[in-house]
């Protein structure tokens, strides 16, 4: 949202120069615009308020979590789902308020459960039908009574990659509404005393562009709740419908805008309701977490060689790769990059931008038209906020990046380059 | 290959009771064999040397390396093919003997470049043409004369999985010998004083299962080594054919012998230079890393949450997964696992093996038949030595596994488990 070019052609973000930034953090460098973190958190959260008063989104932590989000988006009044202890912690430790706290995971540890029961989270996402008396017992012990929702498996395929489609039915995640898992769930949660389902969740994939397919698993989120309320008086307190809302990578695909989004989902879940006659009282959930983020942060690679192998085809190589950004080899993620210290030169030719790391797989953007290249120059990534930072590794014992935060003209460190002891710190030599 | 059931039905590994070690370490654990690790070694490097007198093993260190591992193979007398100051400092650390080291990358920083000449690294493997004034002014700055050899791209495709293939023509990889860039390269060399070509380096590819394809690079390397001397007096002092030998994940699968991999590569190797009149006394490189490695390691894992959600289909989860080990999710790499707890149980029927990261893509293994699993089995995968720990991430703000030495019953820490402050440890909060 902050980046424009400044008077010298360089690529600036919330107020800083980023030939600026690189040269004083190094490179690669993840830079995060404060301005665009607060506008898309509150613009999603407005969006769902104004239309369903009693709503609250969910931040997906596995997006990105750092004790600096933790403390914005308890600022911003937001919840979190969440799904291990250290996700956990780092909320504990930002006085992030439990009670917007959601525990979610197919294979939830006893000390996860154990964790979050302790810090009061009171909200957990039954995810499979044996974890059901685990809670209980562990609730019973620490005199906890949870509110659980469960994680319907309603088979809708939302047209993403593979791997980014929860809720098919061929899936780990949720109990199946088709072969009477979840109602066989609920009936189990109902003879624990300790535990009441108070409403129903759905997530059906990642990267998803079409609302209505998100509008169709409502659909059978109420149908159930219908038919539930009717056989066993149950009461729909909370719907859950999950994020996933398609974010643009390439100047080709649209985000999904959110006020559009929540105009649908909110109308297709009053008049769902009111067909239903169910309570329109219901507390809408939802848990976005690249949609709120991926935009907010831009990587920044210094480029190195230069290759050119024929006449179409030339190779930059950057300082970075795979190692800090996985999503290209791993899910044929494409990327858009403009050139950081020359913002508006002219294209002129076609590269494939290559990663450092000793792999053929290891390719950021397989061609993109750009300025002519030279050693020495630093290309922008955008959207790159999401699933970047959180998968990266240390694949040729190469440390991860570090991470600013930009903000009227001020950069902050947020996260520092990793050093080689920082790698080697867990490793021990008993020869 | 010390894989064991012992009197209980556990599966033991280097006389340790696996089932004992997960009580001990906790779970996800990497448990590495060192018999099997020296064994796999030494008979790769005694099928080479054996063979050809003048040829070391370069242990490629990206498959996995640690500060043990640095020490093993110093002591094996095996060399390393490195590329990153993580991996130079964990050598220079071990007192890795420099004449054994080889510098690649395609996209070598001026400081790996500077941090090898300063250890006394002297072998550079060249990757790209405009790396070659870069290593000859750092070279001269520190009066050393490095011995480099060229990196071919020589268009063979290898039939292994696409990311895994480096020798074809369009790859980031190699100077082309085809486009002319390798010559190019040849005659820059020439022009800096304190530089020399001494070899060439090919490598086709990962998990290469046809011996063919490799003897099919050899013999473009010997081409252009018999063209280049004829031209330009060149003399072939080294090849190094790279790694990537194909090693079995499955029983479907069968690695490549060693010792028929260095019988034909010898073989051609003589029967190349006599035919080319090219000197017999050539020093002969190989770059064996998986093939050292994966099959000395098991990974662990404790079965959680079972879900049976149709009656072809049963989901297992583990408290690990792509986290730990991306290769399934990335290359659609195929495991085989055995119940460690009743080792010698019959099988039942088939599972999916479930990762525990909030992504459908996290299944480690899509259909395996086991015998009937439940909540606290452990489950062993072999061959996990190889590109899983190098590659684990903290996707999920979960800590990255603990890595155990076995040996005569003897169980030793060779990296601790993470703790969440580790996870943290480089973030900051400035707010």
């Amino acid at each position: 949202m902050t980046a424009a070019a400044n008077a010298a052609d360089h690529l600036e973000l919330g107020g800083c120069d980023t030939v600026e930034l690189a040269r004083e953090f190094g490179t690669p460098l993840y830079v995060f615009d404060e301005v665009t973190l607060r506008a898309q958190a509150r613009r999603a959260r407005d969006a769902f308020e104004t239309r369903w008063n009693n709503s609250t989104l969910l931040y997906a932590t596995k997006a990105y979590f750092s004790p600096f989000l933790a403390d914005l988006y308890r600022d911003l009044e937001l919840g979190l789902d969440v799904t291990s202890e250290g996700e956990l912690e780092i909320a504990r430790r930002a006085d992030f308020d439990p009670a917007r706290i959601y525990l979610h995971g197919n294979n939830k540890t006893h000390a996860e459960i154990r964790c979050a029961l302790e810090m009061n989270v009171e909200h957990i996402v039954v995810d499979n039908p044996d974890e059901i008396p685990i809670i209980a017992a562990l609730a019973h012990g620490l005199a906890r009574s949870p509110r659980l929702l469960i994680r319907l498996s309603p088979d809708i395929d939302p047209h993403t990659h593979r791997y980014l489609t929860t809720g098919v039915a061929d899936s780990k995640f949720g109990l199946g509404v088709a072969n009477g898992e979840a109602e066989r769930g609920y009936r189990a949660i109902a003879r624990h005393s300790n535990l009441q389902v108070v409403g129903l969740h759905l997530h059906i994939g990642s990267q998803i562009f079409e609302v209505q397919a998100i509008v169709h698993a409502l659909e059978r989120a109420l149908d159930l709740a219908a038919d539930w309320r009717d056989r066993f008086g149950f009461e729909l307190q909370e719907l859950d419908i999950g994020g996933g809302w398609g974010v643009a990578y390439t100047p080709e695909q649209q985000s999904i805008p959110v006020d559009d989004l929540a105009e649908n989902l909110c109308a297709a879940l009053r008049a769902g309701l009111d067909t239903r006659a169910l309570s329109p009282k219901v507390k809408l959930l939802l848990e976005p977490g690249r949609a709120l983020i991926a935009r907010a942060a831009v990587s920044l690679y210094r480029v190195g060689s230069i290759k050119t192998i024929s006449a179409e085809r030339t190779y930059a190589s950057v300082d970075g790769g795979m190692g800090d950004n996985i999503r290209p080899a791993l899910y044929g993620a494409r990327y858009t990059a403009r050139l950081a210290n020359t913002f508006n030169a002219p294209t002129a030719r076609a590269y494939a931008i290559a990663g450092r790391y000793c792999e053929q797989g290891d390719v950021l953007i397989d061609s993109i038209k750009l300025p002519t290249l030279e050693r020495g120059d630093l290309l922008a990534l955008p959207n790159a906020g999401a699933y970047q930072l959180p998968m990266a590794s240390n694949y040729n014992l190469i440390p991860r990046p570090a991470v600013v935060l930009v903000r009227a003209g001020q950069a902050r460190l947020l996260r520092r380059r990793e050093t080689i002891d920082d790698m080697l710190a867990c490793d021990l030599n008993p020869a």
